[in-house]
């Protein structure tokens, strides 16, 4: 998304679409919440969804004390890393603007959760999500949109990196790559659920168990409620709606979310088909392909839904299901263990997102998305035009990089410190008995029903709350 | 809807106010895969969900390729049948009209998954999708709502059928009777579930056997999702707001949506009721005859939300109610095997839709629609006119008549071609074992399950993906 | 929210805007129904839903006839009780103010069907339902929003209570304070379910016995629905957009909604876990705890989500995750049953709410929602004026006590009656066998499948419907 105007934003009509762009942003966190509850098992239920609702409610504190000042903060002594003022909402007269960005925070947040599922304590999980909310994103966020951050192409700033800056109009780079960023480097020190690699005397298994979610109507839900939400977190992204252009701005954008999101879901689905037909000559129409294929499709048009022309949309999503398919099977090769593959889809294409925007953002849609006459366009435009001006592709890898190093010299030694004090990983028991009873008063609940006699004693799987 | 004008609509609140609707309608999707996952047994959970994702997913590629064009693609050269420019987007300038018609045909694509749960072959469905979504549906849409069609009543033809043309505000023909006729067709052609009619002998059974649905709680959210969606479906075909008068009929439609649809449930619940307290002595509320008593008077309303008046619309929604009791016990009789019962929701209430529209559609409502002073107006306003005057009336008629002889010729072909070729049908091992099993995957993963020794076996009943 | 101008409202973007806030405020019955499905057993949980199904159906037919006309239909000869004309929709333009009315009187009969789960019989909740939205309900909504209203804060009455008039901008008072207090005298009447406070010879148990929900994953979805509703019922209460100042106030109300909400479930959460710690030695995180507590906060903040600051708002859910703390247990040690503790959600902190909005409404606020320099503001920013001015907190007592007032007089007395007639609470032993079976056909399908033998028969949990 693009603040190019939003300071000075004065449309009734503009606050409105941003509010409810927001309310549908923030929907978003059910969606994730039932693709959790769906991919565990019945016994870390409770706990999954928990984090999900934690990461709503503490992002709203976070980035209300000083998230925003972190991000938008810049006042009137700004710099290029970090904003200054605006906390407590302090001067804020946007309250649309913070509201959609708010959810925004809660979105990057909540990403991560699906990853870690099963295994990780909940104090951890709330370290974690207080720095992310409250730091990192924040950091990221003003970099890349804020007027003044070191790697915006904001009109309004007058020497951007390479004279183009970080085109990532609705968070492709901030939000899913930071999330998808944070979720791979939790895993590697959170190491995988047992039993998921190994056997219970820690001897490597030859294929990795697959412990199967505990409904996948959930995750069909879950997977749907995003899609729908992504309506709000693309379009919106267009902050001002009040000429015309931008009017087409929203549309252009949900047009290619969704070309991009059902591209993503074929492609994933029919590859994946393929590849099993000639493993094992049946054909295995595989649900889970096609939902985490979609939304691979969403993530990678998230950076570039406003600039780039609807074919390229079906493009990038095409790509979008084949990195899926690839990230998902590196990442069983390299046993890290992702509950929800939340990483092939968060991460990775939340950087081929921003570098195919680096190729085939079109001269047209820049320009109705920035107002102004833009210089450097994709990479095959440029060519078309007998230039061969990359320094949009250059900036977009520069924004990647930062992204990835940023998240890395944070999260890595916090996640690292997390796991040398023993407040990471759950205890072995608490695994196998599983994280709702141990977190959340199953222990308790069990005793007591044990010592009395009432008509409900059965294994009924949501009594351990 | 009525695309009086969108061809010049450049009023920026309209687009948002698409694309916002257009998500509603999107959202939609999750509501028939709620529905679909509830109500088949929970061997078959997966299998049916995919098939509404990938009605999402397919119904955008084929609508980006040719669909569009097809349906709006009028170009300098119109004829009215079937639209032959804009393919790929090509020329095309109102995204925001786009998206919306995109989620339109998507709709009325996964209204039949629900119809063949249980025993239809993916590679059928699949087939099934593309004729429908890319051609069959846009003929009908290019006929009823193209400026060009033949059976428009769009004011810029200015020659309609009967000088009034067929007139389906929001899509109770376009939509709803093309998805729920071709239902209709095709359970004829493939056939009852097993054991559902029938004995393992193949002896008919006094009474049909019912499959209980595997959770009610997530049909009824499904019916909720679809309610919710639906004020996206019908007020979003107001397409142009920018006027009081505009503002004033998308009000309009969203109050006699609400009055239809609880009118429609309510006298699907308590007609069942009576009529079963009869029989039984007991009165039985039956949780399903609300929610589908629901949908059917929200159907019923979908092609004359626009043009009737509040007290017409709760009218409709009662006559609604008591088709869909009609309806599905005449199924039964022809032990015509329909899921979740769609057919009598969608293609019966369909066509009582137009059929009341040209009943009692108030010239106050048709002029505030159209813009103009409409000449041919309810067979019922006319009679108090003293006219009875019913071209109207007739040009309903025609449009049913058209849609139910399009669908036949084309589909009914299909599906017999289909059958013969053995490609329809599930095996019956196939059927018993689920779809979830045969198509997904599941014997596989079954298999490996016994070769490992692993905390989980367990009959996990979303094992089977 | 607050009639100001609205009979006025001649601009097409608030008509939208109210549509599409209505539709949100309508999904919000989707919540419920969510929520009421995952907290009760397997055995109740289609009679649980059909009541929430009814109020949304049963609402709107009610709301049609009779209920918006004693809430709004005040005429040419208004007084201050009840409004007497616009019977049938008659006479009404507005039609988006209709609609944005009928879903808060929907929402705020089914608040009440959660509390009364698994024991009331279904015609005893039709009739309440029919009193509750037809008549109760409208009555309060008169008094206090509509401009004739004789405890109105409108702008248009020249004589409001104490110059001031109670001020409830989205309900919180209205809609929660009336479901929450009617669920208290509903279930006060109907007592406990079977097995809660007493064991099977009517000895009074140590502690209560818990009713495990049967799927927290529902409960957890209709949270999150809920709290994505809120932003149409507390946004949308700003019912005219149509200038930068209505827009800024919308973006209020979603930020004040979203801090209030983040703080009551994070303050539930952490003080239930301190609390639980202390005694058990062991940190329980209750997901139930936070998805009430956030519950609470949005309750809380409804009444003045557009007149207070966003610290206040933050305060405000503070409290009421406090709040619902210690409604929780009183109301166990009351001995009252409330199946989903909407009593300490909606009463309780539908007072606190009003309670604060008289300590902490601001001038500025107040402006910006009223459009004129309010004279009485929230007693802290009186004293810091020095003046110390209780007149809006006075105010805000005294709806607090006519709400409770008036829905004593009305509901109790008819509580009672139904109670004696032998027609409110269900017999024992449907309630021991569900009243999925006692009320859905259960029984007949039951012996219907012990008679048959088909491949089904196993005690599949939704078979009872």
């Amino acid at each position: 998304e693009y603040q190019m105007k939003y300071s000075k934003d004065s449309q009734y009509t503009s606050q409105v679409f941003l509010v409810y762009s927001a309310a549908l942003v923030f929907f978003m966190q059910a969606g994730f919440a039932m693709i959790c509850a769906g991919a565990v098992r019945k016994k870390n239920v409770g706990n999954s969804m928990l984090k999900n609702l934690l990461d709503a409610c503490g992002a709203a504190i976070a980035y209300f004390c000083f998230g925003y000042a972190f991000a938008f903060g810049d006042g009137s002594n700004p710099n290029g890393f970090i904003g200054t003022t605006n906390f407590f909402l302090m001067g804020v007269d946007n309250y649309a603007f913070w509201m959609f960005e708010y959810a925004f925070s809660a979105a990057s947040c909540t990403i991560v959760a699906g990853t870690l599922a099963e295994r990780c304590q909940m104090a951890a999980y709330l370290c974690y999500s207080l720095v992310l909310t409250g730091f990192v994103y924040p950091v990221v966020s003003h970099a890349i949109w804020s007027p003044h951050g070191f790697l915006t192409s904001n009109i309004q700033n007058e020497n951007p990196l390479f004279g183009s800056g970080v085109v990532d109009f609705a968070g492709g780079g901030v939000v899913h790559l930071v999330g998808g960023c944070t979720a791979l480097f939790a895993t590697m020190i959170l190491g995988p659920r047992r039993g998921r690699f190994h056997d219970n005397e820690g001897r490597k298994l030859d294929k990795p168990n697959n412990f199967p979610g505990h409904s996948i109507a959930l995750q069909m839900l879950g997977s749907f409620i995003l899609w729908f939400g992504w309506y709000g977190f693309n379009s919106g992204s267009a902050l001002i709606t009040s000429s015309h252009e931008r009017g087409k701005l929203v549309a252009l954008c949900a047009v290619n979310t969704t070309l991009s999101g059902g591209a993503g879901g074929l492609t994933a689905l029919f590859v994946n088909l393929l590849i099993l037909e000639r493993r094992l000559g049946e054909p295995i129409f595989d649900l889970k392909m096609a939902m985490n294929g979609s939304l691979s499709g969403l993530v990678a048009i998230t950076a570039g839904c406003g600039v780039v022309e609807p074919w390229a949309a079906l493009l990038i999503g095409i790509f979008a299901g084949l990195l899926y398919l690839g990230g998902s099977n590196l990442l069983l090769k390299l046993r890290l263990d992702d509950a929800v593959d939340a990483i092939p889809i968060h991460m990775v294409n939340g950087m081929w997102g921003l570098i195919a925007v680096g190729f085939v953002a079109s001269p047209r849609n820049l320009n109705l998305t920035y107002g102004i006459e833009v210089p450097h366009v994709g990479w095959f435009y440029s060519l078309a035009r007998g230039s061969g001006d990359a320094r949009l592709l250059a900036a977009q890898l520069v924004g990647i990089l930062f992204i990835l190093g940023w998240c890395l010299i944070i999260m890595m030694p916090f996640f690292v410190w997390l796991d040398w004090k023993g407040w990471f990983r759950s205890d072995p028991l608490e695994e196998i008995v599983g994280l709702d009873t141990s977190y959340h008063g199953g222990l308790i609940l069990m005793s007591e029903k044990r010592d009395k006699a009432t008509s409900n004693i059965q294994s009924s799987p949501t009594r351990r709350r």
